[in-house]
């Protein structure tokens, strides 16, 4: 199943995918929520399941004329992971991590597919990092290895815009990584059913202007998904809704010779076999107002 | 005013402190917010200024019964400031910093007022920080310095608990200072026109089960609350309700010989002069369940 938010009268809705139509949950069911965190959280997946099955066509809306947003507009956690791909960790010139590295992103950073991602006055180092997204479904604290993929979802695609002179300020990368509507995310959450086993063995493929600047495989993290979710489980509750972001395979702009960095006019996109195509147009903040 | 948020038939309700007595803005008018966030985003303070005003005291209840919550429990975002004392980042035997350092904390990480920090099962180096806390209460991006404390509505308290092991291990601090229920905010809100300028020149301390182990004042921030605004605010937008946390004075466990743990039985309290005093017993986390 593809699960997606998209905006209806101002505010977001709740979608599921099916080729190029879109069933919209709230027109069948007034009483479905607005996010799918929501749905997670009372269990709620199963019952949108069935009332989808049976929708005929003409009762769905062609996905073309949708403006999508973020499959979760506000998780309760955007939990991200620094340098998991070995050739990425080392074109950084970064020792190797012998933990999980976690950092954060706040909810406004965030854009759909198709939504622009901003390139901010204050710098000129704006760098793409194609990711693979495990989506929480199920609360958990102290989930073993051996449990944590139960806890997931789905799986999606996230762009990890990052301002590269911000975030080696100040040691934490927390300003570099939460400039406003500097992260992709999208387009939709395919739920675990429909992939392998923790999203493993996939391409991953990030595009500047259709060519190809970052080229892997999702088995090559370092920490795997259910690693990733013991170790911050061990922390902190992952409440459903909560998203870990996995990190990203080498080929960023900032290690290249000369530097690559995104600006105004490009388009940027990150596709990942069997989940799909997150793509975003690069505007200035200015333009944004 | 001083601004709180307790627990009613088991929701969060507004509420102002008068001396011992609690106005109840619920019972007053029902159509209250349950969330000082979404009074400032109203700009609806003042009406709620106008409508404590005449309430006499037998509509008034007693503070001792309130299970106070955090005065906000789920800010859009927490902005922390680390090493932000010169004496504090001497004592960590780290550089000074030449720019502000933040970090994040999730709102899953806080209790309010009385209630239980949380040492976890997965580690003993808890470590208090006793803070100054702002509280944004008019969104912002771009904020010059000079216009930087008209954004802030109020001031608080905040216990930035910290396990050392955790904050050191993967670079980032993010799972060190992320334990569920190892952040202790408020006991209230108490607004800007209550205290000087940015909350400055006042004492702060911190004591473990009455003892003073930290000793400071809020002038020796190396980055003072005006530019602490500005640098966030080049980056992302300061929603009401966001709050930053705004690092912590010498003293802290980690650097004393022997070093000085928190551990269950204990309470620990921190005190700003004319805001009031937190007061925060540690439990384990097995016993909280």
């Amino acid at each position: 199943m593809r699960l997606l938010t998209f905006e209806k009268a101002g505010r977001p809705a709740l979608g599921i995918a099916r080729g190029e139509r879109v069933i919209d949950l709230g027109a069948l069911d007034p009483d479905t929520p607005a996010d799918w965190a929501a749905v997670f959280a009372e269990g709620g997946l199963e019952r949108l399941r069935g009332l989808a099955a049976n929708v005929p066509e003409e009762q769905t809306v062609p996905r073309d004329g949708l403006h999508l947003l973020p499959p979760i507009p506000a998780p309760p956690k955007i939990l991200c992971v620094g340098l998991n791909y070995m050739a990425h960790a080392q074109e950084t010139g970064s020792r190797l991590p012998t933990d999980p590295i976690f950092f954060t992103r706040f909810p406004s950073t965030l854009v759909g597919d198709g939504e622009a991602m901003v390139c901010p006055r204050a710098s000129e180092q704006f760098d793409y990092e194609g990711e693979l997204v495990a989506v929480i479904g199920r609360e958990g604290r102290h989930i073993p290895k051996e449990r944590a993929l139960e806890h997931v979802v789905g799986y999606s695609i996230f762009n990890d815009g990052s301002l590269r002179d911000f975030q080696k300020k100040g040691r934490q990368w927390t300003l570099g990584k939460n400039f406003d509507a500097t992260g992709g995310f999208g387009p939709e959450i395919v739920t675990s059913d429909e992939l392998p086993a923790a999203a493993s063995g996939l391409s991953i493929q990030t595009r500047l202007n259709g060519e190809v600047v970052q080229d892997g495989r999702t088995d090559d993290l370092i920490f795997d998904i259910p690693t990733l979710i013991a170790t911050a489980s061990e922390v902190m509750t992952l409440q459903p809704g909560t998203i870990i972001v996995t990190g990203t395979p080498p080929g960023v702009g900032m290690a290249r010779e000369p530097q690559l960095w995104m600006k105004a006019g490009d388009v940027v996109s990150v596709t990942i076999e069997g989940i799909g195509t997150l793509s975003n147009p690069i505007i200035d903040e200015h333009v944004a107002g």
